[in-house]
């Protein structure tokens, strides 16, 4: 049983049937199509050797395979965990020098440790730090600085920088030393490329194709785009014209790599390495939910974790980078039939005969065109109607985003990323500050109670009941004291608080302090202070302490039963009953 | 109005009569004696010449008279904030050098501005970040750290160091050079106001003294230590034995200062500047409420911000460190019977008096004496009581509070309170993240809907009702897709899923795609997604986007609402009552 949870190859692999091999098989060959081209341009964009993203599109999809719960999912490196992966790197070395691949290898063997930990000790929830509006504006700004930064490859120029200020003034210095036969044939894949994702799909299913079947054609133009440029930079000698190519991709095994132990090197990458985990993972299981869903399955967090964590262990130990699910390539895999995560081993079987046998049909392949095949998979990154939405729904949610967006394109992703989640922590900690709470009265005649302030109900000089719509926690627990106070200032008459509290699921130590905190006070002036519908585990953490044996008052079932006792006790002194009304 | 708000003053001293002012006069002059030997003993603490400690009690009390909210609040120099100077100025210069006070005032204008903006702008709520056990935590460290700190007054010996490890091994190291005359001095001292402290309150009432006066006679032993030491010194010439002395004070009115432009300083010191400001808020506000509940006054907080922040720039530019309400004096000065804040300022005058004539009483005052006095304040901070009570109480929050003790004892106060900020965040985010739900059925024949799982209700095979116990934000909104698609995928024959949203008081940006996510991946399998009972607040916020017309479902007013139409909606089918029993 246990085993199944960690091996999860072992619930599908015995019930294979030849029927689902052929469905996996067909599913597999469509995607090694479209990976060897994203796996030669996202490693272009990590600023690594072509052969390098060939190399972690073997090992680590073999090894999702044994331990990943998703039937669709097509790990491999994707464009925002290349960019990542740039950056961090890249902001310790040169990625022109030797030292560069080795840091990388570390940054995926660190991020295949920490997520295989998480997912081991059930860490998954640590991810919910990153708010969707956070994700989303996060990609969103990654996609422009991704875009950005290929445009040198269009024009066949050389220039640097992570920040899109950086980008910018790099490239127009570097406008004159342009390459016009690069430019032209760079230009001509993009508009190829855009004109297709654009016109193609509503042209053909307007000519009476079905929408699965257009929908794949548009999908075969990068594969086309890359087979007739990689065609003409070969018969043309394009080459002695300045086009760059991706040149001799050296064919074999991947070479075997033991990561680092520099531990000065561990010490600034982690922090690199643990956003790479997260940002990844996020993208990776929202992709696998959706796909599940659609069968009505369903994938395992925590199991993802270590399947994913695997797979960049795999990755780094055969001298691969970050690998993650990818979200069109998954989509492909699914529509195009995938069963059971056997097609992602065929898939690296796939791309195992590629780099065995066929590297040299890519030698021609000009980095123009991938540069042009990134540029339009990453504008689809840009969620637009996102950043509407977010703005009509929320403007602190909004406001979070548009920080992300703007810290990323001026100071580079991790700031970014650093920047959204503290800003969101803080919006929730303000939110939830201030908790929402009534004055309520009794509506007469019956055991119901109402905002004073909304509701025609009885009320009493004397007794004053207050519902609190929020558990109590360290962020709200200053603000409580606070409106006690201020309440109880005004009512000079006022003998007995009672707090009711069927909305409070927790009472964390700091909200107890004030508790005892506000019991003290409220002795000190003669007033007692009872509790009412306290919840089952809240009042069990309160008897472990003792409270109410200190508490000056009661702690009653419901809020009537308070009505009715203290009203009672002090119908004595006065005829107080008082009707509020709005 | 207004101008009232942002000048408390005008409220009170417009009213102010003879009778209160010889109140406040009394409180001021006993405020005073013990605020001459604190002031001296602080600054030393923070690393600066004694008459630094003096200057921060002059005008920082004037401007807290005219812009603070307290009637008993004693504004100074503190501990805690004293050993903060100490540790964030003394991590960039050496305390020896020039450079050091000018760091320390730049520290102050920094924190003056910083407490300033936080009142104008209402961001008080950021000192929410501090959880009751990370401050408890922390100022148990500190106090340890302090007390160690200042055994090498003790000894007469000189050693540095911000951790307690490196103080260990400091003092370890230098006990072979420490000197007799001093140790006995000091120890004498420490065991006088030990045993005055511990012992005399309790003998006196015994005798039948009143509690109140036992409690000034015990207040009246550092005084007398001071004097009977400081006699002593100047009487035997116990200089030429070595015993270390304040020294020459110089007499006049604080000098002038203008806060350092350097930006590289600024950038150094702001976190440092921003942990100041915040700790020494929640620990002069904490004083600050209980002191005002005891006269069923208030203070606000926010007008609390500005009144110490400008208490604080005061401080700045005459030469001063860092200041806050000091809970001790404010406790002296509440039961002296201070009225108004007038008696913060009749002490800044008592102090004023003492800084232009009476200097020279001060040369022979002996370190020791002061490091002593320092010891047995700063060993009633340690709250032994507070460790144990939250160990019983929440281990999730004791953990926070041990994280915050030992890595403010190994690493220092900033690295100490950071930790325990971002664990007690984490340990929110953690519990928050999974939201307790329960799916319910009906009590039969009633409108009530109970957890299944705990009544014998009815339900039905194709109509799901879950209630959720939680507002739904970014670290909730994964869990609950995952749970949903958990839910579904044991059930095939259902076709309606309602969430019942009672608790639910929020719906942040992450929660709502979570909403649209489960939406389409129900209708993908073609269950329809329903909601009941959504708040008001929350159901605008929701029409805004269009939500309720993208929903599969409907939104009901009641979960009744819901089980009625929706069991109608499918009795033609079959009868599926179900009645679930545990």
């Amino acid at each position: 049983m246990n085993i199944k949870k960690y091996l999860p190859i072992l619930k599908w692999l015995p019930n294979y049937r030849l029927a689902t091999f052929n469905q996996d098989l067909l599913a597999a060959m469509i995607v090694t199509v479209m990976l060897v081209p994203q796996s030669l341009a996202y490693a272009m964009l990590a600023g690594l050797p072509p052969e390098v993203g060939l190399y972690a599109s073997i090992a680590p999809l073999l090894i999702y395979t044994v331990f990943g719960t998703s039937s669709a999912l097509s790990v491999g490196p994707v464009a925002v965990i290349a960019l990542m992966t740039m950056t961090t790197a890249g902001n310790i070395v040169s990625p022109e020098g030797e030292a560069y691949l080795t840091t990388v290898i570390l940054l995926t063997f660190m991020s295949g440790i920490m997520l295989t930990l998480m997912g081991l000790f059930r860490l998954g929830f640590l991810t919910n730090f990153l708010s969707h509006p956070v994700i989303s504006g996060f990609i969103t700004a990654s996609a422009v600085i991704i875009a950005v930064s290929q445009f040198k490859h269009l024009l066949g120029v050389s220039v640097s920088g992570h920040s899109l200020p950086g980008l910018l003034v790099a490239l127009a210095q570097a406008l004159p030393e342009m390459n016009l036969t690069t430019l032209l044939m760079g230009s001509g894949t993009l508009l190829f490329l855009y004109a297709t994702r654009r016109w193609l799909g509503p042209l053909l299913t307007g000519l009476g194709v079905s929408r699965a079947i257009a929908g794949s054609v548009g999908r075969l133009a990068p594969i086309l785009a890359v087979l007739v440029t990689t065609w003409l930079t070969a018969q043309f000698a394009l080459i002695e014209r300045g086009v760059a190519i991706v040149g001799e991709v050296p064919a074999g095994l991947p070479p075997l790599a033991l990561p680092s132990t520099d531990v000065s090197l561990w010490q600034q990458l982690w922090v690199g390495a643990l956003l790479i985990s997260i940002v990844g993972f996020v993208e990776s299981v929202s992709v696998g939910q959706t796909l599940a869903a659609k069968r009505r399955e369903r994938i395992d967090p925590d199991q993802e974790l270590i399947g994913l964590g695997c797979a960049n262990l795999g990755s780094a130990v055969s001298t691969g980078m970050p690998v993650t699910g990818g979200f069109s390539r998954s989509v492909v895999n699914f529509d195009a039939g995938a069963r059971t995560p056997a097609a992602g081993a065929l898939t690296a079987l796939g791309i195992l005969v590629v780099i065995l046998w066929l590297t040299p049909l890519l030698r021609t392949l000009p980095i123009a065109t991938l540069a042009a095949t990134i540029i339009i998979a990453v504008l689809s990154l840009i969620d637009v109607h996102a950043i509407k939405h977010t703005w009509r729904y929320s403007k602190a949610d909004f406001s979070a985003m548009l920080l992300t967006v703007v810290i990323t394109l001026l100071q580079g992703v991790e700031a970014g990323i650093l920047a959204g989640v503290g800003l969101s922590l803080a919006l929730h900690i303000y939110r939830t500050s201030r908790p929402h709470t009534a004055v309520v009265g009794r509506v007469a005649g019956s055991e119901h109670f109402r905002n004073i302030e909304r509701h025609t109900v009885e009320t009493s000089a004397n007794l004053l009941i207050m519902r609190v719509d929020e558990s109590l926690y360290f962020a709200n627990a200053r603000y409580l004291e606070d409106q006690i106070q201020t309440l109880v200032s005004q009512r000079p008459k006022l003998e007995h608080l009672v707090i009711s509290c069927q909305a409070v699921n927790l009472i964390d130590a700091s909200a107890l302090d004030s508790l005892e905190s506000i019991n003290l006070r409220l002795m000190d002036t003669g007033i007692k202070f009872h509790l009412a519908e306290v919840k089952g585990p809240v009042m069990d953490r309160l008897d472990k302490v003792g409270f109410p044996q200190r508490l000056s008052g009661e702690i009653f079932i419901s809020t009537f039963a308070a009505w009715q006792h203290l009203k009672a006790a002090s119908k004595n002194h006065h005829d107080d009953l008082e009707v509020s009304e709005i």
